[in-house]
C-alpha cells in the first residue's frame, strides 16, 4: 500500500475543497448576510488548506497506484470531504449538530437528496447554495473534477477514475485521462448553465434557478422551499426539470460522441433505448393507474412524468406526494430507484446498462436450462457481451442486494414500520432522496435517530461510489503496512 | 417436443392422485360425514382415474426425454394436481369458489401454507386430512413419488427428479433413479411418523397429530386450529415442532448418510453448519430485540425459537403474532424468508447453499476488485467450487430477483400497502405461508383479489419448482410442434 501517494492525493483533494468553498463565501458576502455566515466558510476554508498543505507537502517519491490505492483515496476523501464540507453549517448554526449537518453534507456531494431539515427557508442563501454546489461537485465526482484541474497527480490515476465514476465497464473518451476529465466536465457545465438559462425563462430569480440546476445537473435533488418544486406551481418549470434530468442521466461519452459528430453511434446505442424505453413504459404504466385520481389528464401526466423523471434519475425532486398514490404506482417508483439511470452519468442506482446485462443474463440461463446443449451468447451494444463484464455486473448485483438487507437491517433498529425503513435504505443507497412512508416526498429524516443518520450517510456514500472503495475500508488487509 | 411422453407420465400421475384421494374418502367415512364429503373424494377420484387412463392408455414409442420434458412435465402435473385436489372442496361445500379452492390446494402442494380461510375449524376432518396431506405429498414431490411407485417411468427420467427436486445441484443417493426416490420416501415417512409419535406424547389426539407432523414434514405449515400452534398453549408441543421443523429443513441426503453410517460426512458439511450457524445467529438477534417486550425470558426464547425455525424452513406455523414484534425482529424474519432451508429438503426459498455460495461470490469478486491480479478461488463443501456451478446460482439468484419484483409489481395493484404486498410475495414464492401487515400470522389471504389470488398461486408453484419449468409454459418455443 502506497501510503504517502494517498495522502498527498487526500492533501491536494481538501486543498480543492478549501477553494471551492470560496464560492458560498462570496454568496454570503453578495447577500451581505451576518458576519457568521461569511466567517464559516472563511474559517474551514482556511483550516483545509493547512490540513491539506501539511498533508501534501511531502511529494511521494514512489508514484505507483494500483485498484487498492484508488479505492482508499476515492472513499476517504468522500468520507473527509463531506465531513469538512459540514463544518460551515455546523459553525453558522444553520444546521447546529454536526451529525444532521454530516447527513445533508454526504446526501449533497452524494447527490442523494436526503434531508433532516424540516424547514429549509430558514436557512441563509449562502447555506443554501453550499448545500446545492455540493451536488454539482459531487454529481461529475470531485476527484474527476481535481484530476481535470491538477493534472500532476495524473500518473496511474485510471484507478481514481474508475472507482469514482459508475458503471460496469469504464472508457476513456481520449487518451489521456485528464483532458478526458477536462472534456466531461466541459460538457457538465455547459449543460449546466443552459438549464439555468431555461429555468430563467420560467420566471425562476437567477439563485432558485442556480441551485435547481445544480440539483438537476448532479441529480441530486435538494429543493431550496419547503414544497420542493411543486412551490413554483409551473408546468413549464416541471418540464424543464424532468427533460433536464433526465438528459443528465445519459451517459456523458454520448454528449461526447454528439460533440464529435457521431450522432449515429448515440443512436445506436442500446443502453439509451433501454433508459428510454424504461421511462415510457413506468410513465405509461402509473398514469393508467392514476387514471381515477386525477381530474385533468395533462395535470396527471406532468406530475407522472416528473416523478419518473425524479426517481429513475436518482434525483429526488418532487412535484407530488406519490407517498398518497395507489400501491401499484409507489411500487413502479420503487422498483426504478433500484434501476437508476446510464452507466457515466451522474445517476446512482444499478444503472440502466446492468440493468440490462442482467435481463439478459436471466433470459439466456432460462434457455440454457430448457435446452442444455444450446450455446447461448449474450449481445450487448451491438456486439458479443464479455464474460468478464457479465459475471462482474451478476456479482456486483450479489453484493449490491447483499449490502441492502444488511442495511435495512440495521436501518430497521429504530424504524416505524418496514415501508419507511425500506425505502429509506432503498432512497439512500441508490443515492435518491425521498423514499415512502416517514421518509416520503413531504417529510425528511429529520427524526431518525443518530445511529440511523449515520448508517444511512455511509449508505449514500457507498452507494454513490458503488460499494467497493467503500467496503475495503473495512477490511483489515487494508491496514497492513506491507501487502 | 416428446408429447406423447409427456401426455403419457401426467396421466399415469393423475391416477396416482386419484389413489391418493381415498385417504381423505377413509377418513370422511370413519368420521361418518355427511355423504357430500365421501362423494366429493369418490367423484373426483373416479373422474381422475378416468382422465388419467384416458391420457396414460397409449404407451409412447419414443421414450427419450431432455430437460425440456422433464419442466414441462414438472410445471403442468403441478398445476393439474392443485386443480383437481381443488374440486372436492368446492364439490362439499368446505371451500365453495373454485378460485379459493384452487389457492388453497397450491398452497398445500407447493407446501406454503398461506390460506384464505378466515375460519378453519369449520371445515370437515375429511378436508382438513386433505389439505394437511397435500403437505405431505407435495413436500417431497410428487413426481419423486410416483417414481417411487411406478419405476417403469425410469427411463430418462433424471429430467423429472431434477425439475422436482431443489437445490442447486441434483444428487443421486444410488445408480437407480427409483431405487434413490424409493430411499428418500422411506426416510421421509420415518421421520413424519416420529413427529406424529411425539406430538401424541404431548397430549394431542391422534387427527390433530398427524396432521401437524404433515404439516412440519412437508415444512408447508397449514394449521388447523384458528390460531394455529398457540392454540395448544404447550411449550412441549412448541418445541417438538420447531426442531422437527428444522430436521425436515436438512439436506435428506444427509440422513441417508447416517443411515449407512457415514456420520462423519453429516458433521462435515458445510451447509449444514451455515444452516445452524444462521438459525442461532437469527435467534439471539431476535431475543436481543425482544428482551423489553417479554416478562419471561423463556416465553420469549420459545417464540423466537418457534417463529426462526418456522420461518427459515418456510413452514409457517405460528405462535406468536411477529407482526407486532419491533421492526428489526420483522426484518430478520423477512431476510430469513429469502434464505430458505437446505437444498434436497422439503423447504422453500433461495435455499441455505445458495446463500453461502452468494455471500462467497461477493467476498471473492470483492477481493478480486482490490487485488485485480490476485486469482481467488472459492471453496465450498471442501472442495473448490465448479465455475459452472457459481454461475448458475449466480444467475438464478438474477432470475429469482426479477420474478419477485415482477410478481411484486402485480401484486401491488390491489394490495393494501406496500408491506403487505411485499409480504404477501415473499410468502408465497418461497413458499411460507404467512406474512406481515394486513396477510400476517393472524390474518388469512381471504380479503385478496381474484387476481391476486391467481397470482399468488402462480408465485407458488414457481417458487416450488425453483422457476424454471414455471417459465418454460409461457415460453413460445415450447408449443411448437418440432424443435
Amino acid at each position: 500500500m502506497n501510503f504517502s501517494m494517498v495522502k498527498y492525493t487526500i492533501g491536494r483533494l481538501l486543498q480543492v475543497e478549501a477553494i471551492l468553498l470560496v464560492a458560498p463565501l462570496v454568496v454570503s458576502l453578495i447577500y451581505r448576510e451576518e458576519w457568521k455566515y461569511p466567517f464559516s466558510f472563511l474559517s474551514i476554508s482556511l483550516l483545509l488548506l493547512t490540513i491539506g498543505y501539511l498533508l501534501s507537502s511531502k511529494k511521494p517519491i514512489k508514484k505507483n497506484m494500483f485498484a487498492k490505492e484508488g479505492f482508499i483515496i476515492v472513499s476517504l476523501s468522500w468520507i473527509l470531504l463531506s465531513f469538512f464540507g459540514s463544518l460551515p453549517f455546523v459553525i453558522n448554526g444553520d444546521i447546529p449538530r454536526l451529525i444532521d449537518a454530516f447527513f445533508e453534507t454526504s446526501s449533497g456531494f452524494t447527490t442523494t437528496g436526503s434531508s433532516i431539515l424540516t424547514d429549509v427557508e430558514a436557512l441563509a442563501q449562502s447555506s443554501l447554495f453550499w448545500r446545492s454546489f455540493t451536488h454539482l461537485i459531487g454529481g461529475m465526482g470531485i476527484l474527476v473534477f481535481a484530476l481535470a484541474i491538477l493534472p500532476q497527480i495524473e500518473s496511474e490515476s485510471v484507478h481514481i477514475m474508475k472507482a469514482e465514476v459508475p458503471g460496469p465497464v469504464f472508457g476513456k473518451l481520449v487518451s489521456k485521462l485528464s483532458s478526458s476529465a477536462r472534456i466531461l466536465y466541459k460538457i457538465y457545465l455547459i449543460l449546466t448553465a443552459v438549464v439555468v438559462i431555461l429555468l430563467l425563462f420560467g420566471g425562476m430569480n437567477f439563485f432558485d434557478a442556480l441551485l435547481h440546476a445544480f440539483g438537476a445537473a448532479g441529480t441530486g435533488g435538494f429543493g431550496i422551499k419547503n414544497g420542493s418544486i411543486a412551490s413554483y406551481d409551473s408546468a413549464y418549470i416541471d418540464y424543464v426539470l424532468s427533460f433536464s434530468m433526465l438528459i443528465f442521466g445519459v451517459n456523458f461519452n454520448l454528449f461526447y460522441l454528439v460533440l464529435i459528430g457521431q450522432i449515429k453511434e448515440v443512436l445506436k446505442s442500446e443502453e439509451l433505448r433501454w433508459y428510454i424505453g424504461i421511462v415510457l413504459a413506468a410513465v405509461t404504466l402509473i398514469c393508467l393507474n392514476l387514471f381515477s385520481h386525477y381530474d385533468s389528464f395533462w395535470r396527471m401526466l406532468r406530475d407522472a412524468f416528473f416523478s419518473v423523471s425524479s426517481i429513475i434519475t436518482t434525483t429526488g425532486f418532487s412535484t407530488a406526494d406519490f407517498g398518497s398514490w395507489p400501491v401499484f404506482s409507489q411500487t413502479v417508483l420503487i422498483i426504478l430507484m433500484f434501476f437508476g439511470a446510464s452507466a457515466g452519468s451522474t445517476a446512482g442506482g444499478l444503472k440502466i446498462s446492468r440493468v440490462a446485462i442482467l435481463w439478459k443474463t436471466a433470459v439466456s440461463e432460462f434457455k440454457r436450462n430448457a435446452n442444455p446443449n444450446r450455446i447461448v451468447t449474450i449481445k450487448y451494444e451491438g456486439k458479443p457481451l464479455d464474460k468478464e463484464v457479465k459475471h462482474s455486473v451478476t456479482n456486483y448485483f450479489v453484493i449490491y442486494m447483499i449490502i441492502f438487507f444488511a442495511l435495512l437491517l440495521l436501518i430497521s433498529f429504530d424504524a416505524p414500520d418496514f415501508t419507511s425503513a425500506f425505502s429509506a435504505v432503498a432512497a439512500t443507497f441508490n443515492n435518491i432522496g425521498p423514499g415512502l412512508g416517514t421518509v416520503g416526498p413531504l417529510a425528511s429524516f429529520a427524526h431518525a435517530s443518530d445511529f440511523s443518520k449515520l448508517v444511512l450517510s455511509f449508505a449514500m456514500i457507498a452507494g454513490r461510489l458503488e460499494i467497493f472503495p467503500i467496503l475495503i475500508l473495512f477490511n483489515r488487509n487494508t491496514w497492513r503496512k506491507h501487502i
